[in-house]
């Protein structure tokens, strides 16, 4: 069955995004997952703006997987207007990146991200990161409560 | 061996403080646990005030479990101090509370906190929390860098 909350990926990388699906598949992941190709798109998505405007179609997601390193809107562009937004800053966000540098580290978390965790080179790696994602971020973890519409998010941005 | 990082468990309860030190020796945790029992005690362990001046035996933790139902300065008061302050807001802060009520959670999330669980009855569950906890966090979790001297809190209070 399909639980009805949905996860945001944002990564630009196509290899990266099939090895996750594929790795969420892998561990039959039960979320709905929405894909943001850019750091632009993720934000269009959490603002519900254009294709995105129907909010009960592509509600706000209650897990964020974020690439940092991205052209145009990096992850850090991204991170910071999810954490200064008001309702938006609640979606805990997980960085997913390839860097293990401690100056991306420590901006990551200055900003406001919710976890670090580096990108594993190997499939079969990749599909422990993903059950530990799935068993800690959406089984153990509380969420914070959402809104449904975009009330909250008007005139804010 | 007893890694050198320690985690912060701030919990005026002591019976849940005596429950949580014993499922963390269930799981042979290796992390050194410091425990502040009020909120008080946190943020004079986190500014390293007092007793707890010298940075080097009393080094910031890689990770604070947080009550929030404590009397005077309560867990939402200590969460605030944490992520307003430049450098021990990088410090994951995973609250764990026995509430799991919606305004928590909220209020929670919203302050910055990086994770909420609620706190499991029974101490079979507890022990299976806390493996949760060390597998994610202090395994798989890439950790921010902290600073291992006070310089970067002085005059910052």
């Amino acid at each position: 069955m399909t639980k009805p909350e949905c996860i945001l990926l944002v990564d630009d990388n196509r290899m990266d995004v099939e090895l996750a699906l594929d790795a969420f598949r892998e561990v039959r992941f039960s979320n709905r997952i929405e894909v943001a190709g850019g750091g632009q798109q993720a934000l269009d998505y959490l603002f519900g703006h254009g294709a995105y405007a129907d909010r009960a179609r592509y509600p706000l997601p209650v897990l964020t997987l974020l690439d940092l390193k991205m052209p145009g809107i990096d992850g850090f562009d991204v991170l910071r207007r999810i954490k200064e937004t008001p309702l938006l800053k609640r979606i805990p966000v997980v960085i997913l990146t390839s860097s293990r540098e401690e100056g991306d580290r420590a901006m990551s978390y200055d900003i406001g991200a919710n976890s670090y965790l580096v990108k594993p080179v190997s499939f079969t790696k990749f599909v422990e990161v993903v059950k530990q994602i799935e068993g800690y971020w959406l089984t153990l973890n509380a969420p914070p409560p959402l809104p449904m519409d975009e009330a909250g998010l008007h005139g804010r941005e």
